[in-house]
């Protein structure tokens, strides 16, 4: 099987040569195994909620089809690459960081643990996720598995239909308040568990409060990825899942519109 | 497990409804098993070879960063659905058809077939996957599995860094050549292999000198997707490797451009 007795997952890196042959799955092992998938990815649309003030835009490029006539249709797009639900690679935050292209294949698919916040998100917009949340995650569920993804599950995504100012939370005084990690968590994250990346339900890793953006510095520093404006973490389980992370693979870019699929 | 006796995978949609539980993986289930994990995506960028004549364009919205330096970076892109690496929803040929967001996930991740046509393609641009390079896959490989993609390697993606002219297989006359599916090999797998899709690792699923795109209209009207500019199909095993197609969640979207991952 693929999985050794930790539960770590044994993965090659592909390389980038054109290898003669490729290996072939070994006699009897059996295909990837899996009962569901989940998207855990938004639309992307002109009227969604983002963290920058800037919106997506389409238009048209091709006369809409009529009904059942067969032609060519198709859409142009001009958007930020931190965008709907996206990662953040490391030289979105760190100057000389990893940009999208960098990130190994590996990196893309790993473990999900989800920190489930929900209960103390609705009493408390400003809440961080802690390092007792994620021990507690751990005692409930057991250890966090090397090289995965930690996703913040704070419920934040039932606003997104609301628009702006329900999902940035924003305030009378235009404070904006919305969960996030603290930045000792992350940094338990990175350097105790050895996590891939990390992952949120809302705009951004940081709290909405934040103005110093200090979980951003750790997960950039410690040259981890970040996963933002995740939807949907209520369908899949606390851990056992497979993240797929398709991240939009621009040159020289500091992160991209991700399709993000989970398996289980 | 997940797989029954006919190497069909089980899978279950997962429903747009918040549930109160999500689903806990069995007791005594192993997470998704895997070796390898391949990156099927060219890097967008500017100079890319294109079917269209317009390529994306990409500017700095902030300043780069100095080297080690804390802030944010990123960019802005401006491109077409139909760009790079990219998914062709049924509504992108045919009229009041299946547009991006209305493919289930389950539809996104799904058991491969190759059919290598290097041989023939390095002889001949204008060959197609026939009924009987199916059949002559399955004779060596076993059944093509239900709802697999099944895509044709013809070897095309070896000149992607020679830009436009090589990859568009442009000669004197300025007509097009390079290889892609026959219309009956479409038909054959929509209809008696159930396939979810098919792929290639050219600009187009129809040959480069078509000009009515008969493999466009069947795949199409059969309410499949079709993937066109793979890339590293030498690096993924003939059968047993499970797709993963990150096509951007764009709304009303035609097709968009997908990070596309192999994993075995």
């Amino acid at each position: 099987m693929c999985v050794n007795g930790t539960g770590e997952t044994v993965r090659a890196r592909t390389s980038g040569t054109e290898a003669s042959a490729p290996p072939a799955p070994p006699a009897g092992q059996r295909p990837v195994g899996y009962r569901r998938v989940a998207d855990l990815s938004h639309v992307v649309s002109p009227s969604m909620p983002t963290f920058d003030p800037e919106k997506p835009r389409r238009e048209a490029v091709d006369p809409p089809l009529a009904d059942g006539a067969f032609g060519f249709f198709q859409q142009r797009w001009t958007l930020l690459e931190h965008t709907g639900t996206h990662l953040d690679a490391p030289g979105h935050v760190v100057g000389g960081g990893r940009l999208v292209p960098d990130i190994r294949p590996e990196e893309l698919v790993v473990p999900v643990a989800v920190i489930d916040i929900r209960d103390r998100a609705r009493q408390d917009p400003d809440t961080v996720v802690t390092v007792d949340d994620l021990l507690a995650h751990e005692q409930r569920h057991g250890p966090i598995p090397s090289g995965a993804a930690v996703l913040m599950h704070s419920g934040w995504s039932r606003h997104w239909e609301r628009g702006d100012e329900a999902v940035r939370g924003v305030a009378a005084d235009d404070s904006w308040h919305f969960p996030g990690f603290g930045p000792e968590a992350c940094e338990f994250l990175v350097s105790r568990r050895a996590v891939t990346g990390v992952g949120v339900d809302t705009l951004s890793t940081d709290p909405g409060a934040s103005s110093d953006f200090p979980a951003h510095e750790v997960i950039g520093r410690a040259d981890r990825w970040g996963l933002e404006a995740l939807t949907g973490l209520d369908r899949i389980p606390p851990t056992g899942a497979t993240l797929m992370v398709g991240v939009f693979p621009g040159e020289d870019a500091s992160g991209g519109p991700s399709r993000v699929l989970a398996l289980w």
